[in-house]
C-alpha cells in the first residue's frame, strides 16, 4: 500500500561535501537555456561555498530568464567565463551530459576537477565526482540536503532560490517526480520564510498583455480531429503583427489543447519567419502515442510525451503532413 | 528568521474525535456549490465513521462537480437529505455560518447535535462542538490529523480525497494558506499512494473544447487602461452561440488578466441572458484597491481581493459605469 520511498545517494552527497570543504576555487555552471532548477540550485551552491569561505563564480552559456531575475545573486551570474582562467573545480548542475553546459565546458578543460550534481536518469557520470539521484524532483531538492550535510544554515534568500528550483521543476508539485521528500523540503523552506503566494506571483505570473492576447488568438484556432483524440492549433506571423510584437514566449500555450478531455496528442504549429517559409511544430502526448517517433519522421525528436520538429515549407503544407501522420499513428 | 508555525487546536480535534466515538448516527454535509475541500473532506469523514462502525450519510444542497466525480464514494452523496429523518448528529464541514449548507440546515433542526469543523477566520462557532483552525489550508488538512487521532489508517482512496481537498484549496500549494504542515500532510498522502500527476490531470485538466475556445475569444477582448493598472475583458452571448453551447464555467478566466505584470485591478464582464439585459461583473485586485468597496457601490460585494456585482443593463453601459468607478478608485 505504501509508495516506495525514493532512493537517495547519501554517499554521493557526502563526497560532494568533502570536495566543497577540501578545495578552494570553484566555477558553478549549468545548462543552456537555464530555468528555475538550474538558476535556483546554482545560487544555493554559490551561497554555501561562500559560507564555507571559498572563492566561487557562476557562469552560464545563456542569460538568466527575466522571471528569475528577482532572486538575489542572479546579477553575479555571467554569460561565459568571467575571466581567462577557469577555476580548478567546476560544479556542473542539472546536466545529463557535459555538452549541455554549451560553450562553458565546450573546449577540453585543462585539468579541472568536475563535480557532477544531477537528477536526470540519463546522466552519463562525466564527473570526477558524480552525485546523481534520478528520484529527486530537482537539483534544488538535492542541494537542500547538501546544506544540512555541510552544516550551512539557509536564510530566506537562499531558501527562495531552492524553492524556485523545486516549484518550477515539479510544475507546482504536480509532476510525477513530486515525492514525500519533495514536500518535506518545501515545508522546511516555508519554515525559513518562503512565501508561496509571493513566489508564485514572481515566477509564474508577470505575463505581458501581448502574450495573453496572442494566447487568445491562438486558442480560437483550436480544432479537434480523430474523434477528439487529436487537438491542433496555430500561430501565424500575422497574429504577431496585429499585436505589434516581434516575439513573445509561447512555450506554455500547448498546455491548453493538451488539457482537453479525451485529447491524446496535441500539436502546435508556429509560423517562424517573416521572410521565408518555416514552421516549428511542437507535439505533446498523454502517453498512448510516442511523439518522439512522430517528430523523428520529420527530422525532429524529443521524448515520448514531448517532442518537436521544423518544416521549411508553408503552414498549410506542414499542417497537412503532420496531421495525416498523427492520424496514421492512431491507427497503428 | 523562522516563520511562525500555525496554531493548531488540538483540544478541538480531540473533542470531535470523542463525538465520533460516542455517537452512532451521522449526517455529513458541507456548503452550497461544493468544491474540492468540501467534497474531499466529506468523503474522508464518511470513511472514518464507517471504519469506526457508525451509520453515516452524506448530503449537500448542490451536486458534486463533474471534475470530482472520479473520487470513490461521491455517488453516495445525495442532493438534499436522503430520507425524512435527519440523523442525530450533523457534521458541518467548511462552512463559516450554518446557512452556508443551503437547504440542508435551513429549517431549525430538531435537537440535532451540530459538529462544526472549519478553517475560515470568520467562522461563527454555530456548533455544539466547534473545531476551527483559521491557519489550516483546508478542512482536508485538519481531517488528516483527525484520522491519526482516531487511529484510522488511510488507504489510497481516502488519501486521494484529502489530497484533492488540499490541492484545490491551496491553488496547487501556491496560496498563502500553504504552510509547512500543509506540505507535511501532502507528503504523507503521497506516501499512501497518491499520484500527484494523475490527480492533477483529473482535477484541473479535463477541459472541454468549448471552454478553451471561449477562453480564446474572451482573451482577444482583453484591454489595459489606467496606465496598465486596469485590465478588463468581456464574454457575450454571441460567443456562446458561435460555440454552440449554452453554458460553460468561466470562473477561472479572470486569472489571465490578473496575471499581467502591473495590473492592479482585473474586471470580467459576463453577458448573462439571451432574453433580457443582465451583466455579471467579477473583480480581482492585487491588494492595493479594495474591490469589495467597488462592488458594493453597485449593490454587490465579496472580499478585498475578489468581489462581484450584477447589472440589469446592457454590456456597454455596465462597462462604462464600472470602468469609470475603478479609475476613480485609483485616484483616491
Amino acid at each position: 500500500m505504501y509508495r516506495k520511498e525514493r532512493a537517495m545517494d547519501e554517499a554521493g552527497m557526502r563526497t560532494v561535501a568533502e570536495v566543497f570543504r577540501d578545495r578552494d576555487d570553484f566555477l558553478i555552471t549549468s545548462h543552456v537555456n537555464p530555468e528555475g532548477d538550474s538558476i535556483g540550485s546554482q545560487l544555493a551552491v554559490f551561497y554555501m561555498l561562500k559560507k564555507l569561505g571559498k572563492n566561487a563564480v557562476m557562469a552560464n552559456h545563456d542569460p538568466v530568464p527575466d522571471n528569475l531575475k528577482f532572486l538575489p545573486g542572479t546579477g553575479l551570474i555571467t554569460r561565459g567565463l568571467p575571466g581567462d582562467l577557469c577555476p580548478g573545480t567546476v560544479i556542473v548542475l542539472d546536466c545529463a551530459v557535459l555538452e549541455r553546459t554549451g560553450k562553458i565546458c565546450r573546449r577540453p578543460l585543462e585539468g579541472q576537477f568536475i563535480v557532477n550534481i544531477d537528477h536526470h536518469v540519463s546522466n552519463e557520470f562525466f564527473g570526477d565526482v558524480n552525485w546523481v539521484e534520478p528520484g529527486a524532483s530537482s537539483v534544488g531538492e538535492m542541494v537542500f540536503r547538501l546544506a544540512g550535510e555541510l552544516g550551512v544554515e539557509l536564510e530566506k534568500d537562499v531558501a527562495e532560490a531552492i524553492y524556485t528550483a523545486i516549484v518550477t521543476d515539479t510544475g507546482m508539485f504536480n509532476y510525477d517526480n513530486t515525492s514525500r521528500e519533495t514536500h518535506r523540503v518545501a515545508g522546511e523552506l516555508i519554515a525559513r520564510g518562503v512565501d508561496p503566494k509571493a513566489m508564485h506571483g514572481k515566477i509564474f505570473e508577470a505575463k505581458s498583455l501581448s502574450e495573453i492576447r496572442l494566447l487568445g488568438k491562438v486558442l480560437t484556432t483550436l480544432r479537434l480531429e480523430a474523434g477528439g483524440a487529436l487537438a491542433h492549433m496555430s500561430i501565424t506571423r500575422q497574429m504577431y503583427r496585429e499585436e505589434g510584437v516581434d516575439y513573445v514566449s509561447t512555450d506554455e500555450f500547448i498546455n491548453f489543447p493538451r488539457s482537453i478531455k479525451g485529447v491524446e496528442v496535441a500539436v502546435f504549429f508556429k509560423e517562424m519567419d517573416d521572410t521565408r517559409e518555416r514552421v516549428n511544430v511542437s507535439f505533446r502526448s498523454s502517453g498512448k502515442v510516442d511523439v518522439n517517433v512522430l517528430a523523428s519522421r520529420f527530422g525532429g525528436g524529443g521524448h515520448a510525451q514531448a517532442a518537436g520538429c521544423v518544416f521549411n515549407c508553408g503552414l498549410e503544407e506542414a499542417r497537412a503532413r503532420v496531421l495525416s501522420e498523427v492520424k496514421r499513428a492512431f491507427k497503428e
